[in-house]
């Protein structure tokens, strides 16, 4: 059954993956997706540097959520393997996690500015603005430098689990976005909207350097999409899942 | 018969729902057109966050414009369907309606800015600037809020079916573009326009702020493709429906 | 052997208007490119708003040089037809016309600017600025109008076929651009190097609003592509046209 | 063993010219990769103007390193030849050379400005930002003009082996990028990596005009994937060069 349960998670991380650069995500092997198993204490994630056009479902690591081993798999895994394990830890409601290095986010990362609450697109998926976080500091670069990284985004969320499920994406400052959700799929389908609203915020900007919209609009928006009055979107898990 | 109008109808909203990804206009399950068949009294929509690529004609809902009861379907219908049946209501001459989240036309309805007639791109299809809405109230929001959405439209444009039909667009403030024509086909249609000329409309104005075409220019664009003496085209419908 | 050389150029007319979608510089119907059999006395232009995904060779209408008569073909020639008459009239050197909306000529267009030379890219293919016409006046909007498009890009290179020959290109203030060349194809790729040129230049001026390159480096350029000392490419005819 | 090494050459720069346009990197003929067989004392680079739909093995043409004698090939190698010549004799540790008209990557070159390193997707691959060259003189456009344009990258460089090796792209004023790695592949990588990171510098330069991020942060992301601590990537060569 644990073994079902893995197999199922590697597969889904696996098409979280595959989909970075049939989105648009990705440069050459940039950008990575993890999804966890709470119950058996593992993530699987991508190995590093392996081209999306040769990866398969082997290739994928799992590791040890409460120490960062390699539990199985021939591969190192991504470079970003502890920053994510830092973020498993920290926020308990997360069950998948996306990096990547995509333009208009990334862009507002350099910036070291929030891509702000500009409309509804922003609205109907983030609740307040995708913050950046500080600089990481010389010794946070020197030693555990990857795991620092997660470090400034449960920082720059205080470690609330309900911010983080709220507002499901950080920009790393000078780096870029890392996106979770409650599996890999929705943290990817959260990278997605966060590069789709860098990209809208960055034109709006350009029109209307501050635009803010009605907080009673952007609300409704947020929660016609999620907790208990939400009515998007069809119940049938059959539908939802394909 | 009515059944044979009803199944055509289908297929051409099925279709215009599925060019939405093919021309670049949605981001993930965004977007959704409809059409109406007046004499039945219903129109037709999307269901509500099914992704494209499983979307069948029989997941499409069939609406009934009197009152927005599903009559036909499994699925709940998209959320925007209040704000498609409105416009129904108020303008007679419209036979379907789409709205799309497009980078650079909800950029203008996040700024609050009309999308400006700069050419004849713009003019051979809008007889004037696409117009953006006033924000919704609190109250707005608050109940009915998807059909006070195109009340807000409705208002834009005083009501007048004419002006719907020489400016078959709107931008609801904060959130994004509704086009309409008609058909389900020709709402599509004018959605990708909308989004091209919002997007040379951005360029245009980074090199000129203030750039306005001759009158006479504009006009002889809009009456070469549209009215009595309309030349543009060709008249075999065989041609023009393929 | 006339009808042998008319079957090849619609076979290339067809071949350069199906091109155009393809290399991203269409939305819809719009773009058309024509190709001329000078010995004929006849030009081969795609028809008024067919899809490009339905068009085929013998979609294309044969019109006369001198009057502008169609002397084959069942459906109506593009609107611009008579834009192009008057650019072969006027031109002697030119083979093929193309007209796009491509995105950013299109604001240069409405911006009523110049696209300035201000690199190796553009130097490559086109000696000089591509220019901006002047408006068309209220009298020649109201009569002749598509006509008259051509006359103001005649007007603005004041008729000499050499200028014409050397910028292969220009801008119709609050429009668009139209390109020519030796051959519809030739007339195509400008159209591909205009809008190119055309994206580079935005950003250029936005990271430098003045940023003129030396003359004697654009000059080598376009030397070294064109007239007697050119050496780029290959001279073997099998390469060149396939 | 040499025509076998000489054979899987021309396999790698047909593969990587092959890719240019597929990445995007590409208008119509423009760019060209070429690798080297220093053992040899030839390398191998595209023709001049072929179009890369028709591009085979076989129309590779080899160029003698010490004299840029074509040594075997029908075809006019690429006007560029000289270029790439220079830099291979300038810079022993180079075994491939890129060039492109990338558009982001032209706008800083015809700006003539570095492209500035403003986060760690830059400083992934490059340490230090991208440099712009001087101008040529009217007397370097004149004679000899190709082998110059490499002359004013090395001049930028100051002929050091090892500035190449860090910071492999150039930007030759008023012209465009010409990159390099150890292969013809790499060089193309860091071609469409300087392009990556144009595009996202000119977007965050809109944000903040100024934004650098802290140098312990950029150099950490370089060590980590280049140099003797380098931990990016897996070793396995199956997986590397796969």
């Amino acid at each position: 059954m644990a073994t079902d349960v893995l197999a199922a998670l590697r597969q889904e991380v696996l098409e979280a993956n595959l989909a970075i650069p049939q989105v648009g995500l990705a440069t050459l092997t940039w950008g990575n997706v993890s999804g966890i198993d709470r119950g058996a204490g593992v993530f699987v994630i991508k190995p590093s540097g392996v081209p999306y056009k040769d990866l398969t479902a082997d290739d994928l690591v799992t590791v040890r959520l409460s120490d960062g081993a390699v539990v199985n798999g021939d591969l190192r895994p991504s470079t970003d393997t502890e920053t994510h394990r830092c973020l498993y830890l920290a926020f308990p409601s997360i069950g998948g996690v996306t990096h990547t290095h995509s333009t208009h986010a990334v862009a507002f990362a350099q910036a070291r500015r929030d891509i702000p609450v500009l409309g509804t697109t922003h609205a109907d998926t983030f609740n307040g603005p995708i913050p950046v976080t500080r600089d990481l500091t010389a010794e946070e670069c020197a030693q555990d430098y990857e795991y620092n990284t997660g470090h400034v985004i449960v920082d720059l969320l205080a470690g609330d689990d309900q911010r983080a499920v709220e507002v499901p994406a950080a920009l790393v400052a000078g780096h870029g976005p890392f996106t979770w959700g409650a599996s890999a799929r929705k943290s990817l389908e959260h990278a997605i909207i966060c590069e789709a609203v860098a990209d809208i915020a960055l034109h709006t900007l350009s029109l209307s350097p501050t635009a803010p919209p009605p907080p009673h609009l952007l609300n409704r928006h947020y929660t016609r999409k999620h907790g208990p009055d939400a009515y998007y979107g069809n119940p049938d898990p059959a539908v939802a899942t394909r």
